[in-house]
């Protein structure tokens, strides 16, 4: 598959954020990574760093950067999700204990920057953890924004999982969210309601098992335990790889049924801080300024997913 | 039906509040009104309240006293849904000018005091508008609180209609909202989620018009003009006949499934006022205030609502 | 003195509000006090009921009927402040366990309601507590907000003793304050700027002292103990008897340097919740509604006080 | 004059920031300027940048790196002040339309975070702007923090001068104030209480221009303009060169009167978003995080100033 639309992945891994990047770098993506970048989120930047870099050994991703992002949010105090992710930020595999591959000395945010700036306006940026690098190079280079292709992330939702109200990424750091949104950069977004749609049933994972190479053996550790936490936690059955949708779209937008609709972050409110107000019947006159996915065809997912897999026996 | 539940229908009619009315005069309730009181709502409080003193005219309820109570929020501005229930606040069949009925003297705050205060615990309040009523008593005397059998509501969702977060009837006086929902008092709310579910098809309409009694034929003529506003306004198939839920449930609870959850109120969100901040990941760690319907058996539903219907031919 | 200019007193007595009283009722005011009002505030609304009655005795007010009100704030939870005013709300002087004269039965609110509505407009009304009953009485009928000639309140300033932000009265119950400033009703406000202006310092209290009839007794005690708990809770050399300069201003504008100026409250600050912001500067381009105290003419206030407990050696 | 004590000018040169600038780099300052970068506040920041060159230009500061930093609040829209500084900035005085001097290309985000790393913990900042570049540099690299010996600052008072709540600096970039409030580092708060007592009326505007060099020419030029602008939108009798007493503070903390209080930024508010709630009654119980000036000796004040303009005729 040639390899033809640039993306940053700027991502927290995280169970699903590993899914997402080895989707991205899989045989049959036409994704061209441009970089990795890191920031805080389900845990400490650090170990989301280490984790990154893990999956890239490996995927054996010798070539894309990797760069560490933003410690903390940009306004309030930092969350951590070990709960949902283990103490590493991903459990479950056996991995080793320090990374072949090094990040670049590069902070992401200048990271961003630099591939942004020196770009065509051909790249997509695709955030699956909080939005504080994306933000915080907004803020601090405002010549990027037109200059973003699109941003396909994955984030909030019409209902919340960390408070009744929000998502977690955009729950974290709310004020980076509401800058992102509000930059007129287009947004593709994969919120709570279509990625609970992508569960991965233990009758999923037995498939994938079947797959029988490296790549398909690390995904289904990964997924027995985020299945587990998720049972745990929410009572689920099977996890949900919400940050994979947002790679699984830049592949095969088919999959995923969207609507064009206004989306506006709270960072006021007393119980909703972090939730994106999703404009679904239109009432509020607010100029549309979101892609928002409401449905997936889990099928079609899955089989997109398994092929991926069965790509890196090749 | 024995009547030997004691309630106070307190609302704002409106299609479905006058259907809730309807429901609970009929021969199949065990429903015993003490009071129809009118809050400001859909329409200005006049407009209710004389749609109340019409709707009890025709159904013969000459010993159940009427009182208007609050013409605006306790709090915010005033706010009005014209375009969902048209100019009267009860578009649709042809009524007459002035009821028959009149109303108390006494203020429906008041009424709802004395009520609850002459009572030996056993009064259910069914609030189908904003709470402003119901507030302004808990606040002018206090001791109603721990009399008051149990709140039956319509209102809220885990999503809105009148902003993307917000319920009108919460939206419309959030602050109430609050005050009840932090007061203790036992709370079966029946929101949007609950409610969208209790949808007048046209197939439900006809089913309905072949009653052939006076009132199968005003609730018809209701139906028609709200779905009419429900299809222009939200794209509806057929109108949900919210307020009536709140009924239906005290007579049969079987229909509903409920889960006791936290829900609190959101009075300082910049998009999310009047939200109904729904717990039900339980993640908050916040005791659980309300008995939220999650959903209801439309079949059975409308068998109620057909039966209570026929019970007029009698 | 002719007694022309008719008010009521709603007031949480409270030291400096007995004063008030004290003041209104002397031989030298020209206010006939319609009635008196009691609110939840500087502790619970039956003690500073018990606080007025036994004033009254005190003053020998007979005739001037004395209704409870509010016992709670309209949306927040209770605040007291006993720290300030003692257990009783009114600790220094001895005072009978048990007054001789009784409240009337109506409630506060409905005395308001009523005293206005029967009024050709000519009622000012004189809150030195929290606003809940001026508020409630606005939202229960809102008929009266017209006929309110206007309001002379002591709450606010441009800076808080309650917290950084706030002062009390405010504080308390800053939704009831937002109904009030925004009912288009005329506004003079005395807030802690002019009120930290009217301190009874020692040779004030002193002074006083040599009046020495039983009103100037007690005042003196009243003045003796809130001294003191201004110094130990403030740092303060005397006491700031905040609430007479309303009836002051009543009786003597000339006292007092007043400017037109916006006033807003706020409701949602995570730190200023129940500012009065006060747009010196005029810098908001909003709609001026109160006649702002900044200044006044201490020696001016202090001698008609003493005259005022002169008179009631007469 | 040993320059000994280490600082970072972070400013939006603006009238009163190049006094500051003019006082720190004068032959009676100890202060050895690391740096000067600058921030969007007054006007835009590529203004502000033109306008710092052209001050180091006059005062001939050729080693001194200058850089240019954030050009837009983290989380809000850009608010900007030309009413009070001109069209450039920098009205009044007639300068070179292109500074000689030139920026240096790290970013003034980048600029801190490298002197701060590279420092002995002996750096101190000097906000005169907004706090953005400030909060930016915490956020990237919070290893900063730690080595800050403290922040400087003019921001914020007990009273606004944008909204009744607000200072200019603070309500342009709440959040980044929140950020840096909390963030641990002692902080030396030069407010309005104490900006508006450095008030250069006419007879000190005068016995400037008397010195007679060229900097005191350029300084008095800046002065007039300023106090015009002072009478027109704040009806003052002369300018405040508010951003002159951090520095003046730094060669010589005997001119102020300074308390260690707690001061919290406002964020959430609907009127007061960007007060500093100030606790000068120590009411909240939270712990004092600023060093606040309440007042100043303005005669020490302005011989400071004198003699800091007489040290360039040297």
């Amino acid at each position: 598959m040639e390899k033809n639309k640039k993306v940053i992945l700027d991502c927290d891994p995280g169970h699903d954020d590993a899914m997402a990047i080895i989707l991205a770098a899989s045989g049959i993506s036409n994704l061209k990574i441009e970089a990795i970048t890191t920031v805080a989120g389900n845990v400490e930047v650090e170990k989301n760093t280490l984790n990154a870099l893990k999956v890239c050994d490996i995927l054996g991703l010798d070539d894309i950067p990797v760069a560490q992002g933003a410690e903390r949010p940009m306004v309030k105090e930092r969350e951590i999700a070990e709960a949902i992710h283990g103490d590493s930020g991903l459990d479950g595999p056996i991995l080793p204990e320090v990374p072949e591959k090094q990040i670049v000395e590069t902070h992401a945010v200048d990271l961003i920057i630099e591939k942004i700036m020196a770009s065509d306006g051909d790249i997509t940026l695709v955030p699956t953890g909080p939005l504080t690098n994306i933000a915080m190079a907004m803020v601090k280079n405002p010549r990027i924004v037109p200059k973003i292709k699109e941003i396909v992330l994955m984030g909030g939702g019409t209902f919340g999982n960390w408070t009744p109200a929000a998502e977690f990424n955009i729950y974290v750091d709310a004020e980076a969210a509401k800058v992102v949104f509000e930059s007129g950069v287009p947004i593709a977004m994969f919120g709570l309601d279509v990625t609970h749609q992508a569960v991965a049933t233990d009758s999923v994972t037995k498939e994938l098992d079947g797959i029988g190479n490296p790549v398909s053996g690390f995904v289904v550790e990964l997924l027995k335990f985020f299945a587990k936490t998720y049972k745990e936690v929410f009572g689920f059955d099977g996890a949900p790889i919400h940050d994979a949708c947002t790679v699984a779209y830049l592949i095969d937008e088919s999959i995923f049924d969207m609507r064009h609709v206004r989306v506006d972050i709270e960072t006021k409110g007393e119980f909703t801080y972090g939730m994106t107000a999703v404009d679904t019947l239109a009432v509020t006159g607010r100029e549309p300024n979101v892609n928002f996915a409401y449905s997936l065809d889990a099928d079609k997912f899955w089989e997109l997913f398994r092929k991926a897999l069965a790509s890196y026996s090749d």
